[in-house]
């Protein structure tokens, strides 16, 4: 891990983007030090577009006494793209054009391959991040594709509470994935999520293993999460985490 | 309003019984007037059963400043029984113990009686607590059963949020009161309530024509509500009266 700049923002958080090998990340770690990790998980469109969200959560939780940490996903930002992940993205606009349902074929195509490329890096990142005598304690997983996050929560045993975000396609054999995680999660769900089939995010949650676990849904589009749902999810993390 | 007794609670709270007419009622007020207040409703098992959980509830609400109230539903405790509701009663357990689904008769039998004769008595609780010089600011609505929350937030203009407890047999009627409503509705639901229908319960979630809902559902059955629900009912409290 090479940290490639730094900046410290007006809130005192200090910002430094990183390197590990080819894939681009950054850190956010609040002025209280060691502090627990949080990674911040985001949709496949690329760090610097995604920055303006990330550098919001990582300040609230930063506020909150947490470091934060993110790094760019296979096939996303400069990093090379996927070709089998790209077709099946075409093909997906394709069919949400033409108002056909996604096919099962589809979504396998644009998640798994990304689920088995990103989740050895973010737990590459892990090993890096906790050598940092900055970072202590237990670690949180929060946001972005779902699949990841579960994929996440089911093999690394260092990740102790997750907050999931039921926005994003779901491949079957993520389901039997859900069933195995039994850490401590928060799920949101937004009611009339455009890109998101509402039965299929409230039978996902009803699949996971976990004894703790908590649905999250509030009114509104995709994008349209609430200010006080980052608060309850904020409060979770808190929970259990601290 | 007659006062009937009144004690100090060890956290500084008043606890004061009160008779509306032949009603009974109990009010705590914390040590900062004038206070919000919030109704607490409660399954119809009569005040007195039900006081240990009240006064937990009134004593976490009294810390975050508010003031709180509860009345005897009718039929409960020692006011005269409703012979059309217990009949009711009767039937709904016996169809139960038998494993047989509940009509819809009975459900209307059981709740649309206690609604319409319990709706009246909570708003001329409130025009009471309202005179009170150590009550102020707007009002909320609490729990218990959930069709006398969603009549009162309908009918009662000064309710101007409430917390409901998907917990409770809900006539096919209520849906249509449901649409109705427009106050932010904060909506806890057991995932695994032995005495609720789980689709129900989601379905009457999306029926409710308010812009601000939040539904948060938790594992465990109808009793295992975890602690930090009621901090989060707690907070959407705050948010909206205060």
């Amino acid at each position: 891990m090479q940290f490639t700049s730094e900046q410290r923002l007006d809130d005192g958080v200090l910002e430094r983007e990183f390197t590990l090998g080819e894939i681009p990340g950054i850190l956010w770690t609040p002025a209280s030090a060691p502090a627990p990790l949080i990674l911040l998980g985001h949709p496949p469109l690329g760090l610097r577009k995604m920055y303006p969200r990330l550098v919001a959560r990582a300040r609230h939780s930063a506020a909150d006494g947490f470091a934060t940490a993110t790094i760019e996903l296979p096939g996303s930002g400069d990093r090379p793209r996927l070709p089998a992940a790209e077709q099946a993205l075409a093909d997906l606009r394709r069919a949400m054009e033409a108002g056909e349902p996604v096919s099962d074929e589809i979504i396998d195509a644009l998640i798994l391959p990304l689920v088995d490329k990103a989740v050895p890096e973010w737990q590459a990142a892990l090993d890096a991040l906790l050598s940092l005598p900055e970072i202590g304690g237990p670690v949180g997983y929060s946001g972005g594709v779902i699949s990841i996050g579960i994929r996440l929560a089911v093999v690394e045993p260092r990740i102790s509470a997750a907050g999931l975000f039921a926005g994003s396609f779901v491949p079957r054999a993520m389901f039997e994935e859900a069933r195995q995680v039994t850490i401590p999660l928060h799920v949101l769900l937004q009611w009339d999520d455009e890109g998101n089939d509402r039965q299929v995010a409230l039978d996902l949650f009803d699949a996971f293993g976990s004894k703790e676990k908590t649905l999250h849904a509030n009114m509104g589009g995709h994008t349209g999460v609430p200010q006080f749902a980052g608060d309850d999810a904020a409060q979770f993390f808190t929970r259990h985490l601290k």
